[in-house]
This record gives C-alpha cells, structure tokens and sequence, in this order.
C-alpha cells in the first residue's frame, strides 16, 4: 500500500485547498475530517487525485509515511487542541505537526513546548493569501523546530507564491516555536494599517476635494503604477469601478454599509505592541478605526449634535498638485507603519529570543499575501545592506522618502483635520515621524510630575543613565 | 485579650501608610509582614498607636476578630498568591480578604471566584493617592461580594479622601468580582492620557511658540483657576517654577532626562480597551508616547539625519489668544480621553456583567487621586441627568464645549504638525471626535476590500443589517 507523503486535517475550503497544492506538486496527500461528508465532497470532485481519504483518526495516521509531516487546518484555539490530543497517542517520535491555522503565537509557543516533552515536532506556521492562495500558492510563515522545517521545507517551498521578482517561493523559517505565527500576526496587523491609510486618502478626496468615485478609481489606477504598486491599491482602484450588483446604478461603495469588520488578529498585534513596548500607532489606529466604525447608531446620532469646523477650509488652486501630495502622504504614512511592524519584530526578538532574518520576512510578503507590494523589495535590500538596522527611517531609502514626503504629509493632515475629516492613521503616522526625529521630548516634564505625585525617581541629562535622582517637591515629614 | 478590628498584611510604606490610616479612626489593627524588621520598625515609631503586631501568620489571624477583614497590600502577582496560599487554612468563612494591590484585574475575577469556593470572601480594591493619599486618605476603588463589602465599608469611608466639593467619601463599592481593579486599571489609563496632553501643550508653547519655562508656570497656574482645575495642572505649575537642586541654576525640567517610565497599568488599559473594541486612542497614544521616549539613543541618531518641515511655520500675531487656543484644545482633548475611557468601562460592563455607576465613579476621583479635578464633577453630573448615557459627548456640557473648542483644536494640531513638534494624544483627541461624530466613515471602502480578498462579505445600506452580502469580483471558477 502507497504511504501519504503528506497528511492534512481539516477539509473546510483552506484545508482542502492546501491539500489540493500539495497533490498538485506531485505528492501523495493522506486527508482528514471530523465529519465525514467534507472528506466525502472532496473524494467525489478529486477522484482522480492523489489523496488517501480516512475516517478514523487512526487509520489517517497509518496511511502517512514516517516522519509524518501533518498539516492541521481547523479551528484556532480549542479545536485544535482536541486534534492535537487526539493524534498524540497515535504519533511516533519525530513526527512532525503542522498547524496551519489562525493561531496566536502564544499558544504556539505553548504547544510546541508541550508536545516536545513527548518528542513530536511542532511547527507552527502563517498561512496568508486566503482560500486562493492556499490552493494556487500562499505565503507561508513557519516556525518551530528547525531540523523539523527542514523535513517540510521542500514541500513549503513547492506550494507557496513565487515571487514575480526572482521567482524566489515565500516562504522562510521564521524562528523557533511561536515565530511563525508571531510574524502572521504583524503581517495581519501592518494589513490593517494599509487599509486604513487607504480609506482615509480615499475619504479626503471624496470629501474634501469633492472627486468623484469614478474619478477616484482612475486616481488608484495612476497610483498602482508607481511606488504604491500593490495588491490592495490594485484592488481598491477596481472596487471604485464597481457597480451595485443589485441595480441601483450606483457604485457598490455607496451601497455597503460602513461598519468594519475584524477577525481579532490586528487587536492582538497591537496589544503584542504594549505588551513588548513599542509604538505602534498606525496599525493601532486602524483597529480603532474598525471599532469606531462599528459604532454605527452612536455615530449616526452623534452627527446629529456633535459640529464640524465652523468655517469652510480653503482648498489650494492646483487640485491636481493637492492629489500627489496625497499620494505622497500615504507612502511616507505607509513607510511610518512598516518602520512600526519592524520595530516590533525587532523588540520581540529580543524578549522572545528569535533572530529574525528582517529582510527575508519582506521578501516572503512579495507575493501570495494581502500586503503584496513592489516596496517590499525596498524593505529586503535595506536589511541586505545592514542586517542589524535599528528602524526602516535610517536605511537611506526610506529616509530620503520621508525627508522628501513629509511636507505632504503635514499639509494634507493639517488639511483634514481642519476640515473635520478624520485622519487618525495619517496623523498618527506624522506624530510618530516627529516623535522618533524628536532629540528630546517632554517626557522630561512628565517624569517629574512622575515624581512629583509618586516619588518614581528620574534620570539627569549630566549624570549616568543608571542613577536615579529624586527632588524634594514638599516637605515629606 | 483585645482583638483587632481590621488587619493588614505587608508593612512596606503602603500598607504601613494604610494601616495607620485606619487605626487614627479609632480602630485596633493587626499588622504583619514576611520578614520581622518592617514591623518592629513600625512598632517602634508608633508605640503609642492601636496596632497589634504578629511575627507568625498564624498569630496574626488569631489577633483579628471574626468576621475577619484582612488588607494585603503586598507586591502584585506571585507576592498575594503566596500570602492568600499561606491563609487560606487559616481563615474562617466568612472572612474578608482585601486585595489592595495593583492587580490586573482577571486576576482578581480568578481569586474571587477561587476563595468563593472556599466561603471567603475577596475584595479587590484599586487604591489611588500613593504614600501620602494612604496614610491620609486614598481614593478607594472596592470590587468583590456586595454583601462582603458591607462589612468593610464603614472603615473604608473613614479612610477615604473627603472631596471638597461635599465631604462625600472617596470610595464607592464598583460592582462584583474585578470590577473595583477594573475601575483603577481605567482612572491610570486616563492618568497616562491626562499626563501626555498636558505634555503636548507645554512642548508646543515651548518649541513652537517660544515661551520660556517661568512664563509657562505662570501659565499653567492660570489654567489651573478655570475649567482645567486640577493637581496635575497645578503640580505641573509648581514643577516649571522650580530650580535644578544641583545647582546648575537652570529650571529643573530642563535637567531631567526625557525618558518617560511606565509601571504597566497604562498599557493593561489599553490592551483592555483593544480587547472589548472600544476606540481609546488618546490614552494610548499616550502609552507609546512613553516607549518612544524610552528610545532616546535612536531618536538622537534619528534627529540627525530626518527632516523636520521646510518651511519656518507661520504664528499668528495674537499670542495670547494663541495660548487661549492651546488651553482649550487641552481641555477638549481631555474631554474627548474621559469619553473614550467612560465608553471602555461601557463596553466592559457589557463583557464582564457589571453594573457600574458612572457618576460614582466620576464622584470617588473627585480628591485622593491624582485625576483628581473640578470638572469630574461635570461627568457626575452628566450621569445624574442620564444614568444610561452613551458617551460624555451626548451630554449637554461637553457636546457644548466640544462644539465651542473644536476649531482650535483643529488650528493648534494643524499648527503642530505642520511645526514639527508631535502631538500624538492631540491629535489623536480630534481624530477621534471627528470619527464619531461621522455620520458616514470609509469603513464601506474597507468592507469592500475585505469582501474582495476574503469573502468576508458585508452589510448594505439599504438592506436589514442582519443580512450579509458578497459581490461577484472576480471569477472564482
């Protein structure tokens, strides 16, 4: 009997497909369901395929060769745990599991330790590019074991995108145990951002500049061509030449409710953010923006009371001159959130004790994924040319955009918020800039009220960082 | 034998302040502390005073008459477990342990619902005012069993701070479980956001209008006569009058070292606030605020190779109303910071089954804390008009005074960001009140490009909004 080269569980649309590009590649592909009529719909569409279905949990074990290399697709969280238990009994040392899943990195971090105590390999991985990617070509983010990886890395390398740039696959070992799942997480967080960014620059020309949705889709289109050249400009300059599928003759835009959606995963890339420390304001915004947005009947009622600036802003003459500036405001806010994620993964580093390899991560995000953009490329040769930068600002690249950018950014943000159009990821963005450029800040102040208050002490610009200086406010007899 | 009206655990400077708190209202209480120096250092100053000390545990329990009411107020974390671990087969039912730590809130849901099982009772207090608020009168913040409560509240409204305004006590009970750890875990967060605005406005007169630091001490104490009235504007006046204590004859701010410290609780209010989706920006810009000023090495490297603006911003010639601007957009941004922090304690009901009372809450910062502040009593009021209020800014006061200072907020961020002087809380304040006061936010465009790589699917405008929708974007053959 022909043993699976390769065994998946989970036959809902991300799990088939995965298996499907893995058959595709010339592997035999042992599947798996709780329920059996999933497994069944994919027999009956792939006979003539190269999989082993089973329905028992242990005849599905059987059918792989060892090491066994098995991807889990299902539900992040609890479901994946009752897999897990259930395989344990029925795995051999060395095996090697693969969770594919949505998954938080703490979690990961957890079971892989858990289950190295028993000698069965865990690997963790993101899966980004959604039910199309997963079956024609993901990027794919694993972490975990190493030597483990190396036994799943030709067939990662096999499925994943390719990059149109060197025909290089998306996929790179991340890091041990939580890794993978840790970079997904900042790659969903930064995806935030870039939406965000998106809409706003959308919603000041709309309704600052009066441009049309038509007018506005050509704009996106122009947009693509050149340093924003990305999946998500892309697909917005096509969403604006949509019209509503029900026949209202509007574009669709104008028919679908403005109440955003999340999956929870940006929220947890900024709580990571607090948690390890550093600014992360960008993405941050953006969630709160979804959240803000979902608040739909408060907003509703609240534009009912709440004013608008009280004189009508004055627009500069040279409307045409005024949308590049925009343009340029979403690339250096767009540079603002990536220097963030980076910053980020580089405080993670550290606490979690990885050692990223920074520019590959932005090369496993050229393709396959959301986030796919041409200055991703940028991104790897400014870790190509100093591995150990400390924020994306000080790579000459992004330094001289910014430099070259942010009176754009400044006028366009004065702009909006004196128009009472809300910018919060932009204006984050700038006071971000300007916090980072800053060679001091006032948190001189408040480390004195600091003491003031609580006696929390403080350093002194002309004594060693590591003495504490406490003043004497009021008589503390 | 007298027997103890009340004891408390842990005689580092806190506990000590407290217990002696509560023993200058008449009451005999019971001191203990893990290692033997700090009590007979307590015993020694205060010979004269009602406090039984104890050197075994066990000893201490017995010194208190039952139902027992027990303070620990020892370090948070592994430090209470250890002392809770050590009396539990101490304690009787009934008895009452009162955490005064600064305990993460689901903490103190797990230790109440574990000592509930046991039939003793836990209260969770946040304890507000530092050294000098315990020892004369905190503001005290007590979740846990109502019933329990009962028992401790007489001698916690002794020992409350007394507002001004009334003589009303500074503690109400907050409602079940982590409720009262919940409440303090908000008023830091609101601290943070208080601290970084009132930052933001002197960096702006500071380095965008030049006023030396004399001048803006004459300044803050203006502002502290008017709507601003508060410790930290009049803390923040005394501090910029004050002279470096080494000599050097410069004001002392100019000598502290511009890295802000943070103990935590801060980014535990903002993590919470990404947990139940509730927009709070402005104080958690002011969190990150504090990390990048934590970044000094890199922000000197970085100041030297990024830009700020071009051009020299442009003033206007009237620099007093100038300031006047900048002082309401202080106080607006402050608004809009309590709006966002009243809608996360809102939404937190909601999440963990509270029943707060708003206006309470407002009423207990009034004194003892270090929000405390005059127009506390405005959201008090608020709440008294319309207990279910939605957010402040629906209020009669604040949508008035919202509406009145928006146009310069709106001037002084435009004027910041286009300075070069950041303004992350700022601005975050007027992004967020132009965000909910839209009636329409381009989280239609973001649901469109959600829908497009993810067949997340979205809501229309015309439709029932229980009804999901997806378009056709592109073939899915």
């Amino acid at each position: 009997m022909t043993q699976a080269d390769f065994g998946v569980v989970g036959m809902a649309v991300m799990g088939r497909n995965l298996a499907l590009n893995v058959e595709s590649r010339g592997y035999t592909v042992a599947i798996f369901n709780r329920s059996r009529s999933k497994t069944d719909d994919v027999m009956a569409k792939h006979s003539e395929k190269k999989l082993i279905p089973s329905f028992k949990i242990e005849d599905f074990v059987k059918s792989i060769a060892t090491p066994r290399r098995i991807m889990l697709m299902v539900q992040a969280g609890a479901g994946t745990d009752a897999v897990i238990n259930q395989l344990i009994p029925l795995l051999d040392k060395g095996d090697i599991l693969i969770d594919g899943g949505n998954t938080f990195f703490k979690d990961t971090i957890a079971r892989n330790a858990r289950l190295a105590d028993s000698g069965i390999n865990f690997i963790g991985t993101g899966v980004s590019g959604g039910e199309l990617g997963a079956l024609q070509g993901p990027s794919l983010m694993p972490g975990g074991q190493k030597e483990a990886y190396e036994l799943v890395r030709p067939i990662f390398e096999q499925i994943a995108a390719k990059a149109e740039q060197d025909g290089k696959p998306c996929v790179t070992f991340c890091g041990e145990n939580g890794a993978g799942h840790y970079v997904k997480m900042v790659h969903n967080g930064i995806e935030y951002g870039d939406e965000e960014l998106i809409d706003e620059t959308y919603n000041i020309m709309r309704n600052v500049l009066g441009i049309s949705v038509d007018e506005m889709a050509d704009i996106f289109k122009e947009w693509n061509k050149g340093e924003l050249d990305s999946y998500l400009i892309e697909i917005t300059a096509d969403i604006l030449t949509r019209k509503d599928d029900l026949g209202s003759g509007k574009p669709i835009v104008d028919m679908i409710l403005d109440r955003g959606n999340n999956k929870g995963t940006g929220r947890w890339s900024s709580g990571d953010a607090l948690e390890v420390q550093v600014p992360q304001s960008v993405i941050t915004e953006a969630v709160y923006a979804r959240y803000i947005s979902m608040m739909k009947e408060e907003r509703v009622a609240a534009s009912k009371v709440l004013n608008g600036p009280s004189e009508k802003v004055e627009l500069p003459e040279d409307k045409k001159a005024l949308i590049e500036k925009i343009r340029q405001a979403l690339y250096f806010s767009k540079i603002m959130s990536y220097a963030q994620g980076f910053e980020q993964l580089r405080f993670a580093a550290k606490q979690y004790d990885w050692d990223f390899d920074y520019g590959k991560l932005a090369q496993i995000w050229r393709a396959g994924c959301i986030i796919r953009a041409g200055f991703l490329q940028n991104i790897t040769d400014a870790y190509d040319k100093k591995a150990d930068l400390t924020n994306l600002l000080m790579d000459d690249y992004f330094k001289d955009i910014a430099n070259k950018y942010q009176d754009s950014v400044r006028e366009v943000v004065a702009l909006a918020v004196k128009a009472g159009v809300p910018v919060p990821a932009l204006s984050a963005a700038v006071t971000y800039f300007d916090s980072y450029r800053a060679e001091v800040l006032p948190a001189n102040l408040l480390q004195a009220q600091r003491d003031y208050f609580g006696a929390h002490t403080y350093q002194r610009v002309d004594k060693p960082f590591d003495q504490a200086f406490h003043y004497t406010w009021y008589d503390e007899a």
